[in-house]
């Protein structure tokens, strides 16, 4: 387990650097409070598609909170999904841009781009690349919990 | 994952044989729908204590339910049940008898003793032993996670 701190930035897509070809993610979530989530990577590589399945439990907050992570069998995670044994679900590309986990959306969110990093500390100060705007680290409409049940902010 | 098909009995505990020490479990649910359950096994044995972490999600139904199930590390499930991250909790003593398992029911359940025979078929017939009484394999309220929710059943 460990605490995680983590600042959310949205992002301007024309600004960004050329991208690798991310990982798909599938991601349910079966709980909200607690946050229990599992979420399917595919990953195509040299012409292999690699996939990995992970459950993740999180305490409450915004900027810090309780996080605990496992790896599951990928053929339970699918078959999960597929017996729909969840509540609300997200898809997203993501991609890793120096300390920054890039997340672009997918379906009901297709047009959100949102960044993430990860801090040590909550005062931890770090370089800003272009491409970030907004923060909404403390804005829960954008916490991907939320985006899964609510859909996008309208008006945001 | 695994298609479950248990069939479960009330006990009368005055007429079970010399039981061995048995397992204690702590088991808490962190979801009820999809159920989200994680178990924690405390053995001794030869002076010895072990204990064992065990995630579980259980799709619908009494009878026959779709289940997965994992290990997980135990430092883990230990602060998530320390944090409380999770919504109800049961507390049992589990023994193993021939092909039943019997659980026997400890802090607000005391009294309760329940037994469960996991089946191949739906109309697989079983010895009966002397000391199983009513049938309540149908019965919601004697699910585990409807005694940990609701408690006992009142008037029975």
């Amino acid at each position: 387990m460990g605490i995680e701190i983590e600042r959310k930035f949205l992002v301007d897509p024309t600004k960004l650097p050329e991208l690798d070809p991310g990982a798909h993610i599938l991601q349910v979530y079966l709980s909200e409070k607690p946050q229990v989530r599992i979420r399917l990577y595919s990953r195509v590589r040299h012409y292999a598609l690699s996939r990995e399945a992970v459950m993740t439990i999180k305490g409450e907050g915004l900027l810090t909170r309780a996080e605990f992570e496992w790896p599951i069998p990928v053929d339970d995670a699918v078959k999960i999904i597929e017996e729909e044994l969840w509540l609300y679900y997200i898809v997203k590309t993501r991609y890793n841009i120096g300390r920054f986990e890039l997340d672009r959306f997918e379906e009901t969110h297709k047009g959100l781009w949102m960044a993430e990093i990860e801090l040590e500390h909550e005062d931890e100060s770090f370089d800003s690349p272009v491409w970030l705007t907004e923060e909404v680290t403390n804005d829960a409409r954008y916490t991907n919990v939320t985006l899964a049940r609510d859909g996008l902010p309208s008006g945001g």
